[in-house]
């Protein structure tokens, strides 16, 4: 028994998303998913306040992103704490995960309610961004701009990494989405 | 009579946005709508499929936007396509309805429902321009990037113009976004 609550979480997880997979979001019920975790839906209810909430709890894009504006170098310009801070990003929350992330990616895009939800989440991540560059002393129309423009980017460069089969890594993609930006933004760029 | 059909479609728009400002969104209903413009339940339904609807129908900017890319030089690079296509929006869907976008941006706020269909708007625009740069033969991921860019330099463009007291219209704000964004997307930039 004594260490079951430190991989409770985790294990709730893993038995929601297998349901997902199986029944569909829609059809899964939360006592399906503790009867298959082995615990109590008492036990889910302390980690999740629904079901949807298994697919982004603890996934704190925004604070993270709030914490890596404030603490990058006062030296730095904006867009090098957007592209260092996508890389941070994408080593701390994505590498690794592809396949986990590929499934999670097909239970959004099987509900239509997830879809908002997940565009909800993108926002938060811009707002976060916008406000954080704003404390920077950055004025607000640049900081909305550099905060939504990092928002593509990392979207743009998830997509194309769960949608790849081939070894590069999404910081390698990063990189190369930020390049082709910085020379489609000119207007006589490629 | 004879002329009712016509503005028909004008009068329930208006009658439901003064009913939203005075008794809130989630507290109009559309027999209070129809009942301010004079006109049937049968006609609001004729026009729109719910009071949600009034706020978006008829602003078919995913279907402008792709028709912009389609017709737009084969000669030109992916970003004067862009920025012609964001001027030629400005100019046909927002100069000169600057207060009539405030009422509706506070009515958007106002409500959290309404606030996710704002979002998915966005989204749509971002899908269709991505689309469309495909079928100009533009590679997927860079397409994505230029409509999802876009899409940022339209929005934070007509925050700031909402927002904003002075004289400036749409367009030179949004040439304003886009160089400061072609700057910024420089390492070395300020």
């Amino acid at each position: 028994m004594s260490r079951w609550p430190v991989d409770a979480r985790e294990r709730l997880e893993r038995a929601a998303i297998e349901l997902f997979v199986e029944k569909g979001f829609a059809a899964t019920t939360v006592p399906e998913i503790t009867a298959r975790a082995g615990l109590t839906t008492r036990t889910f209810h302390r980690h999740f306040a629904d079901k949807r909430e298994v697919l982004y709890a603890g996934n704190e894009i925004p604070e993270f992103t709030t914490r890596l504006i404030a603490e990058a170098p006062a030296s730095w310009t904006p867009m090098r704490v957007v592209v260092d801070g996508l890389l941070a990003v994408a080593a701390a929350r994505f590498e690794g995960r592809r396949e986990d992330l590929r499934v999670r990616r097909e239970i959004v895009r099987s509900d239509p309610g997830l879809g908002e939800r997940d565009l909800r989440k993108w926002a938060d991540v811009g707002s976060a961004g916008t406000a954080a560059f704003i404390a920077r002393g950055v004025e607000p129309m640049r900081a909305a701009l550099l905060a939504e423009t990092a928002v593509t980017l990392l979207r743009v460069s998830v997509g194309e990494w769960l949608d790849s089969d081939d070894d590069r890594g999404l910081g390698e993609i990063l990189r190369g989405a930020w390049e082709a930006l910085r020379d489609a933004t000119s207007l006589d760029g490629p």
